[in-house]
């Protein structure tokens, strides 16, 4: 392989870029008693952290779902006032002091119950059950059940079954669609004490663990055995590795490593009668018969209760690498990804997308120096991760020669060393909460078919100013911009709509003109979050009718009391 | 990164064994007249060739399945008569002058139809559908219908479903399950003609085919792209991709690229009634509720028909290498497996396993010179596949540094042509054909957790030493050895069993013997070729009483007149 002209003009700019690059942007844009790894650390200090600033929690996830800006609330409101469409089934029967005796002879410990219904247990001390993190949506449940062993899940639901009464499967409650928390006064079975690694085969990479394993740990135990977990995403040290599954989490790695219908290699699932549907295998071929665990992969507690998971772990990469473009064309952004692929093939791990309002209103709601001089109408953060520090660089630098050379990028900087790589990242990851800095946001996430996935925005765009609702300099028009920003590499788009203040007419031009232009795409309105309670009625904007019918017949075959995570999914 | 040490011991040894192997093995075992993929170069094709020399014929697949040793026959035994316990299910009815003229209004052109009901279309005309490539199933059919569209497909599951008449979907009929072949008088509905590619983005290396291309022809499209289909496999030339995602084929990729569940992104399916399921996305995330998609991955088709599918193809590689070792024990294979993760990362592309036996077996079948010199109790086959010669190659020195200083392998070549790159792989490929030089076969292709994974090997020898079956020179015993390897990387084995001479003994000692084995350490009884017909019995020793009912409940969702691939599967 030829040497690398270290004094091509392209790479001559790029040295100059990062000398440009000397003040790194302020580290993350949220507020520091905010960060959202540490948010997330446990739903008790969640919950205080969130009274504190109820007004910008509902963005600081990169993930949050479309929802009305966010205005401070002394109280959530009830989940059944927000749809008063939503009735109570008649079918499922209320809890009585009998049922709660009966679930204390199964779990045996005080711990393990939290109990309305027989004493005088307080509704705050429901709250992080009752009610999301986003304080979207809130329940009426007045009892939790902790069981800490499978079988205790089995009588659990059995007993529940035989009784029609209604439950909620809940990890770490993290989710962004309502799906983990009751609607009315279904029985909240949290995963939360069913937590122990069941094992772990650093040949094979094969991980084993119970359902409440929270995610940032199961990603340390393999970590210290050279492994990462196939999965990363912001809430990790609060989510569940069942739940993650039963939601078919997508997050950060899924470009490189795909997603969990891949990975998880088994399950164990309780069935809604107490069936233990023992599924455990740590094998990565097996083709006995209809591959059932796939239904639980993403089917969000409707079906049974996964209680364990085995998972292929991939080898961890000991060099990341960051890089930062300036595109002049959205094609030029599909020219630097082909490009990307080819060139750094097998340690490219995040292809992400970044345009030029996003970087703007990043730029002006947190003060951050961006990296690059002048004005790009795209940007583009690639990140790549291997096993080796040089052979990576040298890949990565004759990328960057390429794509400069060859016009496909306009400018470039590399990050040099942590604090650059993270500075780097926070341009992208500081989108999110820079839109709401002017009032609120409209969030979408979506899937569209790459070549089309950006069109999306500059239809929005259009639309808005058709219909005279956006400025961004004139403080009396309600929409100030329209940014895109997402995983590239994954065809995902968050579309975020940044407003000065709640307007029932920008919601009204919103919805349902994103789903459908969505649905004529063949995208998905839902790429990763699922449909919980949110999304339920949109699920025919990515569904055909024959679908959703045989949707419905496995949901009948699995649960024909349909006691399993009611009024929800599909 | 420093410098590597050339003039170390371990590449000093590495060095002399490159320079002893300097006579390339003969390119591959098999007979000239029948290379494994130009067999499969079309059904006709196929079914000369196999006329010509039927004793190999059926050991010439490294995943032969399975069976007695072949011996030569003038005629394909009917299943009926090798299975009779197996009754034709009087529900269905037999094919009508009436239907055929019905099939033929939907079909259009007479190409499309093969037609032994309303003429005297003789049974040799039939036998390609009939019967299998290892000629040990045979049905009865006497109605081929070659549908060209989805709707086609359509017309003909609709009649047939009023009608009750059974189906047996048919792609390229390599599968070694009797899978794809008739049982009685089902009709065969083959998917050659529905063979267009549809789309391909070479951006987001998403191909949208129908279910009949065959897979080289998709390897080879997609190539032209520089991209690869993520599954290859020895029938590449005959199978066709449809069927490939509904027996959920495994291969030589998977390693590197994982299983279809996690690489197909969407399906078109025809239920039975009819009914198009057009869940055709080409979007890598859409969590909008159950993924049915994935119950017709490894279905067998006994849910509906596959028409067309979305598949990722990843970027391909430019750089190959292949290195080929001696351990010592198989605690050394898995440290070398272990070490070749970490250090190799996400160039590792395949990590075989043969054993002394084997590649003594294969040298003396073939008279080919081992790359080694001496005997090892255990071989390993590494390739590497990525995007920079020059990187890989270091990476792979330094890997082949490390084992060797460390001792973790004995010994090692690495190929330093294409040549010897084959003649490397010939070690590994040539060992299913080898097993059949003294007589026939006994073959098994199990799924066993890694760190037991070649216990199954020692077991079967001592079980056959201490009932005295076994002697590697006395020819009065039936057994001459048993030999292991396969795709360490997937914890894939295949149990080879090379005997003297057809003996029920033999067999009795095998069966269940084997699946009781597997059962109990959690295996898989088939790792990659599905059930069909061969493992219907024994799903049992892989899945649980409550999967087994499932999955009975859900073939009656989707089927419930059971008129798709009766008599297989569950």
């Amino acid at each position: 392989m030829p040497t690398l002209h270290r004094t091509l003009p392209a790479l001559r700019r790029l040295r100059l870029a990062n000398a440009f690059f000397q003040q790194p942007a302020r580290l993350r844009l949220r507020p520091a008693a905010q960060p959202l790894r540490s948010l997330h650390s446990s739903p008790q200090v969640r919950q205080e952290e969130k009274k504190a600033s109820p007004t910008t929690s509902a963005s600081s996830a990169d993930h949050a779902p479309q929802d009305a800006p966010d205005r401070p609330q002394s109280k959530i409101k009830y989940t059944s006032d927000s749809y008063p469409d939503l009735k109570r089934d008649s079918r499922f029967k209320t809890v009585s002091k009998e049922d709660v005796e009966h679930f204390k002879k199964i779990l045996g410990s005080e711990a393990a119950i939290l109990d309305g219904v027989t004493n005088e247990t307080g509704e705050e001390d429901f709250e992080q059950y009752n009610s999301d993190w986003m304080r979207k949506y809130r329940g009426q449940c007045r009892l939790v059940l902790k069981p800490e062993t499978t079988e205790q899940v089995s009588g659990v639901l059995k007993y529940c079954n035989e009784q029609s009464l209604a439950v909620v499967p809940q990890g770490g409650n993290s989710g962004l669609v309502g799906g983990s928390v009751p609607v009315f006064d279904e029985i909240v079975i949290n995963l939360s004490r069913l937590n122990k690694v069941r094992s772990f085969d650093d040949v094979s990479g094969v991980l084993v663990a119970d359902a409440g394993v929270i995610l940032q740990q199961a990603d340390e135990y393999v970590g210290k055995q050279n492994h990462i977990f196939p999965l990363d995403l912001g809430a990790k040290g609060t989510c569940q590795i069942g739940a993650n599954v039963a939601t078919n989490a997508g997050g950060l790695r899924l470009l490189r490593y795909g997603s969990m219908h891949g990975n998880v290699l088994g399950l164990e699932c309780v069935l809604p009668d107490g069936t233990i549907m023992d599924d455990l295998s740590k094998l990565r071929k097996n083709n006995t018969g209809y591959d059932l665990k796939q239904l639980f992969i993403g089917g969000e507690g409707t079906i049974g209760i996964i209680t364990a998971i085995s998972i292929l772990c991939p080898q961890r990469s000991s060099a990341v690498n960051v890089a930062y473009f300036g595109l002049e064309s959205y094609e030029k952004v599909m020219e630097a990804f082909k490009e990307a692929k080819k060139q750094l093939g097998e340690i490219l791990s995040a292809f992400e997308l970044m345009d030029r309002q996003s970087q703007s209103l990043y730029h002006q709601a947190s003060g951050a120096k961006l990296p690059l001089e002048g004005e790009h109408p795209f940007y583009c953060l690639i990140e790549t991760s291997g096993s080796n520090t040089e052979h990576d660089s040298e890949k990565l630098n004759a990328f960057l020669e390429h794509v400069m050379s060859e016009e496909i990028v306009s400018d470039g900087v590399v990050a040099e060393s942590e604090t650059q790589l993270q500075s780097l990242w926070a341009c992208r990851e500081g989108i999110s909460e820079a839109g709401q800095h002017w009032g609120g946001v409209y969030k979408y996430d979506l899937s569209i078919p790459l070549p089309e996935l950006y069109s999306l925005v500059e239809d929005a765009r259009k639309m808005f100013e058709s219909n005279g609702l956006m400025h961004t300099e004139d403080e009396t028009f309600p929409v100030k911009d329209v940014v895109g920003y997402g995983h590239m590499g994954d065809s995902n788009l968050h579309l975020n709509v940044a407003t000065r203040r709640y307007d029932k007419e920008v919601e009204r031009a919103l919805e349902p003109w994103v789903y459908e232009w969505v649905a004529k795409r063949q995208g998905s309105i839902s790429a990763e979050h699922g449909l919980g309670l949110a999304k339920k009625a949109f699920i025919g904007y990515s569904r055909s009718e024959t679908m959703i019918r045989l949707m419905g017949k496995i949901k009948e075959t699995f649960d024909p009391k349909g006691i399993m995570n009611p009024y929800k999914y599909i």
